[in-house]
C-alpha cells in the first residue's frame, strides 16, 4: 500500500515527503486496525471508524454488522477458509469455551471474546435508544422455536456459535429500555444501573455471609437504612432485605406480622392459632392473595375492601369490615395498603388507614412497589403521606426508580423481627465462633438460604445521580403522564377510566374506533369495545412500533393502561403512542 | 517526536528512509494510541500494550493501574488540571449520569464509560484466576465502612468517583472464582456464564410473559425439558420452574405436595385440612424446616430421620417415624430426600425412600440442588439412582455446574399443578384474549409477579459446553476431591470426621496442631479442637491466601469441609491448601 500511494506528481522534496509521511500514517494506522481487528472484533472496527471517520476504512479491515443468521462469521474477506491473512481475527469457529479462562494462556481469547460479546451488547444498547427500531421483532411462539436450532446437545458448540446465539437472543428481544416501550411498570435501561449489574455478575458472589461479600452487604446495611429514612423512620431505624420482587416482599410482610402476633406459629403451624384476617384493597396486587394461600392462611382469610372511581380505599369500609371478622371470632392482623395500584395508579389513604390500624392493633403494611418511587419527589412524597406510620414497606427501586431487574425492598420498622422469623440458626453457614460483628450475616433473615446481590446497582445509581437525580426524573416521568391526560381527555374517540389527574403515571384510558364511537346500544357498544384494545395491541406487536399494556377491571372493559418510568421517554413519543393507537386501531 | 528520532547515524539513502519509515509508523501509532486512550480508556490501553509489547508504550500513553484510593484519575500525566495536551481522556471527572445515554449525543460517553467499566472488569476477572493474588483482602465491616465514603448524598457523583467506586468495591470483594476459594458451593467464574449474565443484565426484562420474554421464555421451556429427561422422565415430560434458589425451590416443591393432597388448602388455609407431617433426614439443608414454617405447617410437622455415619438417610427409620405419625391421626405429606447433603455431601437411598413413599402415597421429593449436576456425569450419575421415582426435584445448575449465581430450578412431575397451586388469574398481566399460546405465559405459576431472568447462562454454558463439557467439568472436581481424600487420610495432624471415598466434592476433616494431636482426656481434646478450625480461619482470611468452610455438625466439633465446584482449581492447590492449613494451625 505504501509504494501505490506514493504520489507521482509531487514536485521536489517537500511535496515528496509530505506524501511519504502521509502514506507511513496510513499505513501504519491500516496496520493498526489490522492488529486490532484481530486482537478485539467489534471494539477494533469502532475504533478503526474512529480512526478513518466513516467510509475511510482501509480495504482489509471488515466492520461487522450485526445479523442473525447462522452464517459465517470470518473476519477477513479473502474468503479462503483456512486463510493466512495478515488480518485475521481470532477465529471463534474453531475455538470453544475450554479455550477460555481458565485454560493455559486463555487471556487472549477470553479477552477478545468478552469484548466481541460486549461489542454486541453496545450495539443492542445504541438500537434500544433509537426510535427508528422496532421495539420487538414479534414472532410466534412456534415461529421462534422452529426457525433456530435452540436444542442442547451432547457435543460443544463453537465460540462463533455462542456469539451468533447471543446475536439471535437479543434481535428477539423486547427493547424494555426504547423510549417507546410502554408496557411495563418496569422499563428503562440506566447506564450506570447496567454497569452496575454486569459488575455484580462479574463478582459472582452471595448475600448471606459477610465473608463472602463483604462490601455488598455493607452497602445494603446503608442504603437500607437511607430508605427507611426516606420513609420517615426516625433515624433510619429498624430492618429490611432485598428480596426476589414484590410479590416475595408482600409475601415476607404477611409472615412477619403472624409471627409478631403469634410466634408460636413458627413451632407449631397455624393449626394452633385462630383463624388470621388480612385486609387489602379490590385494586390491590394479586400477591396479597398469593402469600396468603402460600401461608396456609387461605384466600378466603384475604378480605377485599371497597374502592373509590379512584381505585382507593375506603378507609369506612375497611373499618366496618374489621368490626365483622371481630364478631365473628376470627383475628384481624393485616392490612396491606397501596400506595401506587397497578393499574389506575391510585394511593390508598394511608393516614386514615394507620388510624384504623393503631385502633385496632393491626399491622400495617404499605405496598408501594410502584409508589414508592415518588417518596424521592419534593412534588409528590405527599401522596404517601402516613407511610412512615406502616410497621412494613414494599418498594421496589426497579420500578418507578428504573433499577434494573430485580431490585425491590422490604423495609421493617421493628428491628430483629426478621430475624427471630426466620432463622434456623444453621450452624454450617452462620457459624457463631467468627471473628467478626455477626449482625451483618443476614442469610438467617431471609426465607432463602443463598440470596442474589440486587444492592449494587440501586447503590451505584443512588450515587451516580443523587437523590436529585431521583426525583428529576421520577418528576420527568409524572410531567409526562400529565402531558399525555391532558392530550387525550378531550381528544374524540379517546375516553378516560377514570376522571381527573393522574395520581401516578398510570393513565387508563379506551380507545373508541368510528364503528364504535356512535353505537346507542351500551352492551352492544360494551361487546365491541371490548375487542378493541387486544386487536390494536395485536397490531402494534405485528408492527412493533411500540408496547402498551390493556386488561379489563371489574365492569371496565378491556382500557390501555399507560405507564411511564422510562427517563427516555418525551413528550414526542407520548404524540407518537397516541396517533400510533388511532392509526392502528381507525378502521376496526 | 518525529524529529528527535530521527537517526543522526543513518548513512546514505536508505537507512535514512528506513529510520524514516520506522519514525512515521512510530508516530502514527503513537498518535493512535493517544486517540484510543481517548476514546476507549483502558481498552485503549491494553491494546496500546499489545500494539508496542510490553514496556515499549510511547510516552503520553498512560496505562492506568488499579487503583483503589479515592484520588484524580485523569489519563493524562501533564499534572495540569484542566489540561490541554492531546491525549488528554474523556474526562470522568467532569462527566455525570445525566450525560450518558439517552442523553443527546451520549453515545460517545456512554461507550468510554462502559469500556472503562469493562476494563475494570478484565482486570479484576485476570486477577481471579491469578494464584499470586488474594482470595480476599479482608478488613473489618467498621474498618471498610469507616475507610470509604459509601453514603448516599442528595448531590450527584462524576462518573469518575462511580468508576472509583467499581474499583474499590471489587478490591474488597472475595474472588469467588479464584483456583484457592472452596467456601461455597457455588464456586468458580465461568466466562460463557458471565457473558450470558452480561446479556441478560442488558435485556433487562422478566419472565413472567411470553411478550416481554420471547427468547428467555422458549429457553426455559427447552431447557427445562432436557433437565427433567436427564432426572429420568419419560420424554422430559413434566413442569418446573426457575426460582431464586435452593430454598425457594424446596418451598415451591412443599407447597405443592400440600395442594395437591388437600388443594382446598389454597382457599381455606392450613385451619380446614389434618395436620400435616414432612420428613426429611437430620443432614438435610434448613430450607425443609424454614418452608415448613413459613407454610403455616409449622417447624414442629417436620420430622428429621436418623442418618448412617455417612450422613445417608436410614429407610427403616423413615418408615418407623411415618407409621408413628399416622398412629397419632396426622398425615405424612411429604419426603424430602437429599442427593448431596450440605455438609456432608451424602446422596439419600432413592430407591428404597421411593419405595416407601409409594407404598404410603407420600410426596417424593428429592433436593439434589448440590448433587444434581451429578445427573450429567455418566461415571456418578448412579449416586442419583431413583431420582426418577420423585415427584420433583430441587436442582441448582448454580452450585455443582458453575452458572453464575442465581440459577435454580425445580423440575415437577406432574404437568399443570405449579398452575393451579399458584395462579391467580390477575387479568392485568396475564389477559386471556392474547393473540399467542398462553401456554408459555409462565407468571401465573410463579410465587413471585416479575421473576428474574435465570435461564440464559445456565443455556448458553450448556450450548457452549455440551453435556459432554459439563461432565468433565463435574468429573474432575470429583477426581480432585478423592486426590484430597487419599493425600489427607493417613497424613499426620489430619482426621476425617467420617471414612470411606467422599460421594460428592465435600472432604470433611479436623487439623489437630502439634499442641492437641497427644492430649489423652478426650473432652480436653475435644474443647481444644473446637477452636482450633475457627483461629485457623480467621487466620486464613488475614493473609487472605484461600478460604475454605468449617462447622460442627451434630457432637462433631467443628471440622473443615472442603468442597470443589470450581473448574479452575487443580491439584496443586489442593496441595497448597493442606500445607496453608498446616501453615497457619501448626503453632495452635
Amino acid at each position: 500500500r505504501l509504494w501505490t500511494q506514493f504520489s507521482p506528481h509531487s514536485q521536489g522534496f517537500r511535496p515528496f515527503f509530505k506524501a511519504l509521511i502521509q502514506s507511513c500514517l496510513m499505513f501504519a494506522a491500516n496496520a493498526w486496525c489490522q492488529m486490532a481487528q484481530k486482537f478485539t472484533g467489534g471494539i477494533g472496527s469502532k475504533l478503526c471508524a474512529f480512526l478513518y471517520g466513516d467510509g475511510q476504512r482501509p480495504a482489509g479491515t471488515v466492520v461487522k454488522e450485526e445479523t442473525a443468521s447462522m452464517e459465517s462469521n470470518l473476519a477477513c474477506n479473502c474468503n479462503k477458509t483456512p486463510c493466512a491473512c495478515q488480518n485475521v481475527q481470532i477465529n471463534f469457529s474453531l475455538l470453544h469455551a475450554i479455550d477460555l479462562l481458565p485454560a493455559d494462556s486463555g487471556e487472549g481469547v477470553t479477552f477478545a471474546f468478552l469484548e466481541q460479546l460486549m461489542d454486541i451488547l453496545l450495539q443492542y444498547i445504541l438500537k434500544s435508544f433509537d426510535r427508528s427500531t422496532k421495539v420487538i421483532d414479534f414472532h410466534y411462539p412456534n415461529d421462534l422455536l422452529e426457525g433456530f436450532n435452540w436444542e442442547l446437545d451432547e457435543q460443544p458448540n463453537t465460540l462463533e456459535d455462542i456469539l451468533m446465539s447471543c446475536r439471535t437472543t437479543l434481535k428477539y428481544a423486547v427493547k424494555t429500555g426504547h423510549p417507546r416501550y410502554f408496557n411495563q411498570l418496569s422499563t428503562g435501561l440506566d447506564m450506570v444501573g447496567l454497569a452496575a449489574d454486569w459488575l455484580t455478575s462479574t463478582a459472582n458472589t452471595n448475600m448471606f455471609t459477610y465473608e463472602i461479600a463483604p462490601v455488598f452487604v455493607l452497602l445494603e446495611y446503608i442504603t437500607l437504612k437511607k430508605m427507611r429514612a426516606m420513609i420517615g423512620w426516625p433515624g433510619g431505624c429498624g430492618d429490611g432485605i432485598f428480596s426476589p420482587g414484590g410479590a416475595i416482599s408482600n409475601m415476607y410482610a404477611m409472615l412477619i406480622a403472624r409471627y409478631k402476633l403469634f410466634p408460636e406459629v413458627k413451632e407449631k403451624g397455624m393449626a394452633a392459632i385462630p383463624k388470621l384476617i388480612a385486609f387489602t384493597s379490590e385494586h390491590s396486587h394479586f400477591s396479597i392473595k398469593k402469600s396468603a394461600a402460600a401461608l396456609g392462611i387461605g384466600m378466603d382469610g384475604v378480605v377485599l375492601i371497597k374502592c373509590d372511581v379512584r381505585g382507593r380505599i375506603i378507609p369506612s369500609d375497611l373499618e366496618r369490615r374489621i368490626l365483622e371478622v371481630r364478631q365473628k371470632g376470627f383475628v384481624p392482623f393485616y392490612v396491606s395498603a397501596t400506595a401506587g395500584t397497578t393499574v389506575y395508579g391510585a394511593f390508598d389513604p394511608l393516614v386514615a388507614i394507620a388510624d384504623i390500624c393503631k385502633k385496632y392493633n393491626i399491622w400495617m403494611h404499605v405496598d408501594a412497589a410502584w409508589g414508592g418511587g415518588l417518596l424521592m419527589s419534593r412534588k409528590h412524597r405527599w401522596k404517601l403521606n402516613g407511610v412512615e406510620r406502616a410497621c412494613s414497606v414494599t418498594w421496589n427501586p426497579h420500578k418507578m426508580m428504573g433499577v434494573p431487574l430485580q431490585c425491590s425492598a422490604l423495609l421493617v420498622r421493628e428491628e430483629g423481627l426478621l430475624q427471630s422469623c426466620n432463622q434456623m440458626n444453621a450452624c454450617y453457614l452462620f457459624q457463631t465462633d467468627k471473628q467478626y460483628d455477626l449482625s451483618y450475616d443476614t442469610g438467617d433473615k431471609a426465607l432463602q438460604c443463598g440470596r442474589h446481590v440486587d444492592i449494587f446497582k440501586l447503590w451505584l445509581m443512588w450515587r451516580a445521580k443523587g437523590t436529585m437525580g431521583f426525583e428529576a426524573q421520577i418528576d420527568k416521568c409524572l410531567d409526562l403522564a400529565e402531558y399525555l391526560y391532558n392530550k387525550i381527555k378531550d381528544r374524540e374517540g379517546f375516553e378516560m377510566v377514570f376522571d381527573g389527574k393522574p395520581q401516578h403515571t398510570n393513565v387508563c384510558f379506551w380507545y373508541v374506533p368510528p364503528s364504535v364511537r356512535y353505537i346507542q346500544d351500551k352492551e352492544e357498544r360494551r361487546n365491541l369495545l371490548m375487542k378493541v384494545a387486544p386487536q390494536i395491541k395485536t397490531r402494534m406487536m405485528a408492527f412493533g412500533t411500540t408496547m402498551v399494556s390493556y386488561q379489563p377491571q371489574g365492569d371496565k372493559v378491556n382500557f390501555f393502561r399507560m405507564v411511564i418510568s422510562n427517563p427516555a421517554a418525551t413528550q414526542e413519543d407520548i404524540d407518537f403512542l397516541i396517533e400510533e393507537i388511532e392509526r392502528l386501531g381507525h378502521d376496526l
